[in-house]
């Protein structure tokens, strides 16, 4: 349950209330800027990351106005955002109007009791999108994109000389074994034919010819859209080669993509807010089980990067999540308050229906790009991601020219990314408000948008 | 000049003219969120990294809605935030209404023609604000906290086992020092007593000792608000160590004390979004000079991190700048955004005006403490920061009992951060709007709660 307080009104009153002055605004207007997420600042305690144990806690919530609680909702939300093409790419996506508000949120100390809370909650809160109990389970959310997540995983799970065994399907899988290298690992990549993800036979038989510390999965490979099966992926690790951690790059899956982290026995999934979590850019989220903390801890030599080292971030998250100060280097607040938004959003329904919501609008549009007469990147419908379609272009017909009609058209799709087929495809992005939010009309005009500009361009449908 | 699209209400039939179709919101309200920064978002070019070369310009500028020019100002800014306490500490500070209000722009994507052009105009606009006219000074915006700043350093420019002096002045440069470490660097830290900074002649002797690749020097170290003097310094290190690169920890100095980046000789300058630049928190910002950057093109290995690679993010930030769109890793559109009105408004006026007003506000607030009675923890006024103050509390005063005194008065300033007298001081962070801006009354309020704030726990002035 989301709390709202009523500051709109309440702000200037509910501020000398409390014993503050407020700012020399006499003719003030009604606040403007990013009510919705906002609590009135409560009296904030002593503001140091050192003074977490010795001090009582100043707040005395019996000063705060009332607040009255109700849920957040989307429904009138896009509203208030000035028109623009609508951005279906595979992230950044379209955001919530209390999210891009959330942005706005005025300045606060990061070790203030107010955003402290916020933190706090924003991190238990993302234990409920990954489905973990365990209290063993370690989420981060740093600044950073979500390529920092790559180097977390590889700057502290990760031994130089260690062996990790990558599972190829794109663009961006490519990229992660890069950071590994990076850091010392011996990367081995287990690479499948373009629009494809290698076979669990495959990855049996190479797990059985070398003990690898981990093995890492492009959950949705955002190059291809093709989608990875983590479920018996997962069992298969843990029944050939137990003790390898299992890593997924979750970056276009986690919020639209079901992840079952503790029953499926995940051990790391690093994300970004752009995506389907429905954030804008800027946050490095991610979530590691007790066992890769373990690992951690377990390292004979130091974690072999500083800004993504989890020996200076464990502390400072675990303290947020006790909503106790703490400090390491100065999250975002505005980021935070946004993420925090978000997930309120996302939980305030269960997770599951937020999945068969992506999966309901995947089907329709992947149904409507096959009625066109077009070809997905990733054929096998087993292996097509929910939040995102790669589509191959008719013969004759160019990205380059495609794309602009569909921007004159309000849609923005994105180009291919995949360097073996680069000009051949593009992309289609289709997560969070666009597809759970059905009165907006996004899918439907991109199809006809598509439908439209590839006529315009000669294209009939065979 | 900072042009400023009128969008409210021409931004439907702008859409229709550029031959878009508007959402459908027959009865939408008039656009609120984020007007001020905004441009109508312009026709956008084929949206992938890979397409730069190959294809023509598709925004054709004519069709845009035309565009009134006038001035940022910031006058009217603070009445749309809701009243909330002012924040006085050395990071975040108070933002402007038009930077908030950036935050919240709508999505858009990161390869887009209008955000490319923003994110070129932004590392621009930073070669103005450290004042280097040099092509060959290389600016970084990069999502994370400030700290990441240190590992572009120290993962870039330094080799494991190459020696690095690192001007010893409190709790920042130990960090970076650790930073420097945890990359390989061989790291000798010349340590001033608290409260002081390393002299000329020990630097000039700890350079005569050994052979350093660089030296590091924190501007202002937010622990003390101790002020290192850099031009001096680099005359210093030119002169009898002329291959050490200079690098400047500018987090808490950078757009309110004065850094002539080529006239002073600087090899680097780290910074972050939140302190005198006055945008939130989440953005790395630096600054190389060619020099630095040779020295990266001639390592002997790799760079020793992913994330914070100057290989992989220098063609990106090159093409930024030349209005190419780019991708290595997804930049958050928002903080950039919020970033260029920031750096809109301060160059709307001659740097060294900022810098000066600077210097006044922290004259009257340091004249207003030893008025007080109270010391400062930089005792030489040649040392003292112009954009915060630590300020040492009176016998008997405990800063858990006066900072949420303050909080109640409607003013926040930091507590203690220097592990050797933590308990001992406060600090008040003057940046920005809070004392650019007189009307706010900022530092009045802060400088008159300091004094009842005290009063009411018994402290008499001698």
């Amino acid at each position: 349950m989301v709390l709202i307080p009523e500051v709109s009104k309440l702000s200037r009153s509910a501020f000398r209330r409390l014993g503050m002055t407020p700012p020399k605004t006499p003719d003030a207007p009604p606040a403007r800027l990013s009510l919705i997420s906002r609590h009135l600042a409560p009296v904030y305690p002593i503001n140091t990351p050192y003074a977490v144990e010795r001090l009582p806690s100043t707040v005395d919530t019996s000063l705060l106005p009332r607040i009255r609680a109700r849920h957040l909702t989307t429904t009138t939300s896009k509203m208030s955002q000035p028109a623009h093409p609508t951005l279906l790419i595979p992230g950044p996506i379209e955001f919530d109007d209390a999210v891009l508000q959330s942005m706005s949120h005025f300045s606060e100390s990061h070790v203030s009791a107010g955003f402290v809370a916020t933190f706090g909650e924003t991190l238990s809160m993302l234990r409920k999108l990954f489905q973990t109990t365990d209290p063993a389970s370690q989420p981060f959310v740093l600044s950073g994109s979500g390529t920092l997540g790559w180097d977390l995983v590889a700057a502290n799970l990760i031994e130089a000389g260690e062996e990790v065994l990558v599972l190829g399907t794109g663009y961006f899988s490519d990229g992660f074994a890069d950071c590994l290298r990076v850091y010392g690992a011996n990367v081995t990549e287990l690479k499948a034919p373009v629009g494809t993800k290698p076979t669990l036979p495959e990855i049996e038989k190479a797990l059985s010819e070398k003990k690898y510390k981990a093995i890492t999965v492009t959950h949705v490979d955002t190059s291809t859209g093709v989608l990875s099966e983590l479920k018996n992926l997962s069992a298969l690790v843990h029944k050939v080669s137990p003790d390898t951690l299992i890593i997924v790059d979750g970056v276009c899956s986690v919020a639209c993509e079901e992840i079952d982290f503790d029953a499926w026995g995940l051990d790391g999934v690093v994300t970004a807010s752009q995506k389907a979590i429905g954030c804008p850019a800027g946050l490095s989220i991610s979530m590691f089980s007790g066992r890769a903390m373990k690992a951690f801890e377990n390292r004979k030599t130091p974690p072999s990067a500083y800004f993504a080292s989890m020996k200076n971030w464990t502390p400072i998250m675990q303290n947020y999540e006790a909503k106790k100060p703490s400090y390491f280097a100065t999250p975002s607040p505005q980021l935070v308050r946004a993420l925090h938004t978000a997930l309120s959003q996302i939980l305030a329904k269960p997770v599951a229906e937020r999945f068969a919501g992506h999966k309901a609008a995947s089907d329709k549009i992947k149904a409507a790009v096959g009625a066109l007469g077009l070809k997905q990147v990733a054929a096998n419908p087993d292996e097509q991601a929910h939040g995102m379609t790669a589509i191959y272009l008719p013969e004759g017909v160019k990205g380059a020219e495609l794309l602009p009609i569909l921007a004159k058209k309000g849609v923005v799709f994105a180009g291919g990314i995949h360097k073996e087929i680069v000009t051949k495809y593009i992309r289609f992005g289709h997560m969070g408000v666009s597809v759970l939010d059905p009165t907006r009309g996004d899918i439907e005009r991109a199809v006809k948008a598509l439908e439209e500009g590839l006529a315009e361009l000669g294209y009939t449908k065979p």
